[in-house]
């Protein structure tokens, strides 16, 4: 099994599947493709016929090109992992909002992109911005407070995959949280396959210019 | 079962988890809230606790606010009909297209919005959205050229429905497409399914003024 990524420091939905493999210690051989380089796109379809990153392809030649598409694949694939929750309202509520990250917040997208490296404190704070940082805020503290924690749903499971790149722009950007919320994204943070992953990104050497400043 | 969804004519959203139930003949109780009222929030509320539509609410309580996570539910709970293709290769390919859909194509969305009573022929056509049609259109046809249609996968699955409010956009806006892409868009509007979704469009009442005048 291969995952195709973009690189970790920038490369949000590359980091959402890559996770899910490493949290339930599923083996997988990892391709990392510089992004924003003229060559990138060339680069990708010598490892991915779609062309896009992140993308899966299995052993068997099952390929599957999106971040929530290889989550629903592995989740069929591996089901002896609980990767959704088992409850099914509580796999409702999961498929729902991990969903909801996956359509939406593209002010959050747009003003508070993910660079694991940097620290822009109280930038790219525009209302649209924060109103989807206080839509994420009520929706982390409903799942926590009904699941009892320590993640949204308990153990860690997709769902967290899902949020785990908005933690990283919250260290970054440094919005205002609720206290349940900053606990959550610390706890996430210090998740041990979240942990390798941000270790990884602050060794590569690859910088994308535009994305390392902030007006 | 029940599906909160919005006014037929113009939510997109909600057309895809109704034609999968539809489609499928799983039966349903369907509650429409017309959009873009001022109690529209609060008449969601009442039958649906995210207050966003499209909204399962399955008898056990089970309850799901997104387009594609109903329909992944679904699959889950209904795993004796194919809603999406049986053949791993073809079913990881159906996700992806259709997680492609549900975070993407913009421009699209934005610029050809979906108003199934109204024409807008050669309008909306800005580099951005032909980009969109264009990437659609090829899609289509390679999935055809891979399963020998009549759909994309061969019967009418979750990606088929994934893509029907993208038809119904197409009707409107009448973008050029390929001799392959134009038919696969008149079987989908003819699809028992879809017909019927159409002819409750038509027959609806209620007008969303800036959804029916195109600059």
């Amino acid at each position: 099994m291969k995952l195709v990524i973009g690189d970790k420091n920038y490369s949000s939905w590359s980091m959402r599947p890559w996770l899910v493999l490493k949290h339930f210690g599923i083996p997988f051989e990892e391709v990392v493709i510089p992004l924003a380089e003229e060559q990138t796109r060339a680069s990708i379809l010598a490892h991915s016929p779609s062309g896009k990153v992140p993308c899966l392809i299995a052993d068997d030649g099952v390929t599957v090109w999106d971040s929530l598409a290889i989550c629903e694949t592995l989740a069929e694939r591996f089901a002896q992992h609980a990767m959704w929750p088992l409850d099914a309202k509580a796999r409702g509520r999961a498929r729902s909002i991990s969903a909801e990250m996956h359509s939406g917040f593209g002010d959050l997208r747009n003003n508070m992109w993910m660079n694991i490296r940097a620290k822009f404190p109280g930038k790219g704070a525009t209302p649209g911005t924060l109103a989807d940082v206080a839509r994420i805020d009520a929706m982390w503290c409903e799942c926590l407070e009904l699941s009892g924690g320590p993640f949204l749903f308990g153990d860690f499971t997709i769902a967290d995959a899902m949020y785990a790149p908005v933690v990283m722009r919250f260290n970054t950007w440094q919005p205002t949280l609720s206290e349940a919320a900053a606990a959550y994204a610390r706890r996430v943070t210090e998740q041990p396959a979240v942990a390798a992953w941000i270790s990884d990104a602050l060794r590569e050497g690859h910088d994308i210019a535009k994305y390392d400043v902030c007006a």
